[in-house]
């Protein structure tokens, strides 16, 4: 499972080298800022507030518990963390029954942004934690109104192939 | 986890009633007929030939042993699996913490389509599954080509608010 991911490792970026590791929950604080520096997560709820605090640190727990889930970190030099992404390792019957690996909040950090960490870290997933876990594909949803972020997924070598498709549960959104 | 989930359960559709049950290695042949009953998973290799029947087995029985995802099967009044799809929990820190219900491989037979068993079990996953598993969001992609599915499940509530990537990893993809 994604226990099986060599980490830490440190991957060389334009703006110097990353170390990209597994969180823990000493990082909880620094991942909420790292996923409020941004107005469409924002917009989502995600501001950062005190009183959420609570909500995040279980999630972090209970991703961190998970063996199909793993929750990174990566830290520049000085040990700051400047991005962060979660994989999932999805068993599967389509594709002749190929297992895929789900990319999800995939965020890096505002002060960084266009240094090549973004693409380091993702490079890595495709060309060693896919390898690694043994997903044949790799898949991650973005924002229609982030077309900075598809013109960087296609450079990788994503295809923009699907329409990803969202719903709301009513009655259990932004209830504590 | 997925088991959590109250199964069997009987949906009345428009084509009689349903019956919306965990899958099981006796549903495998069904299934993969299910999942090769269409010309763009033809296309991504699903052609249900003879000797893909082990990789699917395997899938099969990684789907079913994994308490973070349900492989269910849809059966008519006689018996004969109708539709399938597979929805998997996955724990997250953005959204303030919310965990997400991903459904992937939903697959009706040609025969009975347009006959409202997808959209049945499309609203049992978002009023019944996704509350029982307390996943605020329920997400899912669809291949751009899907026009007819895209409408589908916009009828549902589902919105196409974000651009679905996918790399297939060279080297891995169709190999045994």
């Amino acid at each position: 499972m994604l226990s099986d991911l060599t980490l830490p490792v440190t991957l060389p970026t334009r703006s110097g080298p990353v170390t990209l590791r597994n969180a823990s929950a000493d990082d909880l604080d620094d991942l909420v800022s790292l996923l409020s520096d941004d107005p469409i997560s924002a917009a989502r709820g995600d501001v950062g507030v005190p009183e959420d605090r609570l909500r995040y640190a279980a999630a972090l727990d209970a991703i961190v518990g998970d063996p199909a889930n793993a929750l990174l970190a990566a830290t520049d030099d000085r040990g700051t963390v400047v991005a962060t992404l979660q994989l999932t390792r999805i068993p599967g019957m389509t594709r002749r029954g190929s297992a895929r690996l789900l990319v999800e909040a995939v965020h890096v950090s505002s002060a960084v942004r266009s240094g090549g960490i973004g693409s380091a870290v993702l490079r890595w997933v495709t060309d060693v934690a896919a390898p690694e876990l043994g997903t044949p594909l790799v898949q991650l949803t973005s924002d229609a109104a982030r077309t900075d972020a598809h013109r960087f997924y296609e450079r990788l070598g994503f295809s923009g192939s699907h329409i990803g498709f969202k719903y709301r549960v009513p009655g259990l959104v932004d209830t504590d």
